[in-house]
């Protein structure tokens, strides 16, 4: 599969749960786009070359990697703005309750998306954070939600979806996931699970690029209930009908709000085909196998360093961490080398396994650069010990 | 100016005002992002390419053209959620009034948005929505948000956004104001206005392409004291310090919600550059002797059309439209002889007028052919009476 990406010659990218790399054909595709349909077509383009069913069409490409229904999954907007109208939605569904269930483990902005509803909406309701492994234990009747992101951005601790989602629908909570982390990593059976509200992006393991849209899926049966807080044109049953007045759409179309992204949605649908006939077990197991030679290998070069990810390979998602408390510049001089992975305070080192562009050669030219850096303190020089990276 | 655009033979453009023709050189600025950013820098684009700090550069791009203050615009999101954002902040500054006004002219999308800030809120808020000519008599003090768009996206009318808003702040309201048929079109002094929130999209006028992100603009003297209700991890003061609680960024940075659209930002980016130079008094000029020409032609040659929108050019936007009770089926025969306007239901036929890329014997061109097509009831045709189209 590594002749699919465009990967720059003497890099070893362990960083696609942070931003895949550019798949083939995606340059091409996108240029395309512009010249044949924007360029020639102009605003015609929205009927003659299909952008207006592209956040749907897009999204059951998604939906077929997350185990999602047909016609469940529409794609939009940012990842913290899905996380906002599920929240807002599961909310509504259970006004008499006031607890929002999250874990410290989330992603930062899911939390602060539910701070800012909950201020916003001045009703009472609690944002109440646990650690990741209390989880299912504060589960109880005055949960009205429960939002976590499957998969630890910082650990790679997995959470098992279905013990959760069971939990949280026996007290009579909605389940909310977030699959940053997981679509593309892992196998996931969102209608299985029978969660009510799934969202995530599709710029780290889907290589959509930066600043691909995000999607959202409701499980069908409920759909119909929800009202949008987020009630934008498109939206709407009828957008073009231009009424004053706003009628949600049909099934998932309502989880839609503005005018779709459609050069970036063209880029990611092109990126989405790398995935044709490909089996998520297949990914799994290879990301597992790649994962444990390198716990096995760093610890063994690199004794500096200490797994902050589950040892147990079931979980963990499709990345590994290590605190070092000089992560910081050691990774700095690590990516100077063409080994890239990223930091995360205050002492994480991430590495992600992508196995469908790394193999087992990559993992142990990674680890022996790794290893020089720690045994000769490589990392103790003054480019790589200021903080000056953003991401 | 003409040669800055991608135009194809034999179309003539009259509808720039709903998706803004391929400025030249976006497609290959676009390719070489792909190519020697994304592809060549994975991750680190974020830092040395200048992601991170491109919603608030091309915020600058947009402030010029509608008088804003040097950072007082960031890019981010679609439109309807910027109303949104504005809106909620809006309401939280005046807790005690309960009254949104709005305008049957507003674009529908706006009013869906406070439609569903209202039902979510659930605080007694009311949506009051007034004819056009009616809003400045409909302020009084029980008004907490005027939440217009300056040029109304059927007629062309245009509010005296300097009248409208001192009559706003005298009643103690706050003023939104919606762009999208402004930025680009006309002279806008956000600045000298004293409004407090405008908002509009850049794949209009300002060529960003289709689904380009929004904008918007808070005044400065007052962004300090804005609370997100959309608070995503962008708008954070240290986005990466990956805090659990939120604290806004500083100035306008917290209105920024989650991952910029890097793609789009960089078509938009270029597109921008288009207007390097341009004063937007010398375009406001050109589009009303372009308008009155078109106004003046077809009131000679296709007396079954009735100007919908005003005569007098100062109180116009930057398009002209007409009542035609086949109206949706006239538009559908000029398009297919490369004469492209919009329909807007229930019976306006709508052109805009971009001095950018137009010109006087366009006007007359277009003119020509929708006579003929008056004339000989060329309209009356099966393929253009059935309604297709969805935009």
């Amino acid at each position: 599969m590594k002749e699919k990406f465009v990967l720059p010659e003497g890099m070893i990218y362990l960083d696609g749960n942070s931003l895949g790399p550019l798949p083939v054909g995606v340059e091409e595709v996108v240029s395309r786009m512009m010249r044949d349909q924007w360029g020639a077509h102009l605003i015609k383009g929205w009927n003659v070359d299909g952008w207006m069913a592209q956040p749907a069409r897009v999204g059951d490409m998604v939906g077929r990697l997350i185990g999602a229904e047909p016609g469940s999954v529409v794609m939009g907007d940012t990842l913290s703005l899905k996380v906002y109208q599920a929240l807002s939605a599961a909310l509504q569904m259970r006004p008499e309750r006031k607890v929002v269930l999250s874990d410290s483990g989330n992603f930062p902005t899911d939390l602060y998306m539910a701070e800012g509803l909950i201020r916003q909406l001045d009703a009472g309701h609690e944002l109440r954070v646990v650690a990741p492994q209390e989880v299912s234990d504060a589960i109880d009747d005055s949960v009205a939600a429960v939002m976590i992101t499957q998969v630890d951005y910082r650990t790679g601790r997995v959470h098992d979806m279905d013990a959760i989602t069971a939990k949280a629908q026996a007290a009579g909570a909605v389940m909310i996931w977030d699959l940053a982390h997981s679509a593309g990593a892992l196998p996931v059976d969102m209608a299985g699970s029978g969660a009510e509200f799934a969202v995530g992006c599709t710029y780290k393991y889907l290589n959509g690029g930066p600043g691909a849209p995000a999607f959202i899926y409701v499980r069908p049966d409920i759909v119909h209930d929800v009202d949008p807080a987020l009630a934008g044109w498109l939206g709407h049953e009828a957008p073009f009908a231009f009424d004053l007045d706003y009628r949600p759409g049909a099934g998932i179309e309502r989880m839609r709000v503005g005018t779709p992204p459609v050069i970036q949605l063209t880029a990611l649908e092109r990126a989405l085909q790398v995935w044709d006939g490909v089996d998520m077990g297949d990914i799994r197991a290879a990301s597992i196998a790649l994962s444990e030679q390198f716990i096995a290998e760093v610890e063994v070069a690199c004794p500096e360093l200490t797994l902050a990810s589950p040892r147990d390979a079931s979980a963990r998602g499709s990345q590994v961490s290590f605190h070092f408390e000089q992560g910081y510049a050691a990774m700095q001089a690590l990516i100077a080398r063409g080994v890239i992975g990223d930091f995360r305070a205050p002492d994480i080192m991430r590495f992600g396994f992508t196995p469908l562009y790394l193999d087992s050669d990559d993992i142990s030219q990674a680890v022996d650069i790794m290893s020089e850096i720690l045994r000769d303190r490589l990392w103790d020089a003054p480019e790589y010990t200021t903080r000056q990276r953003v991401t």
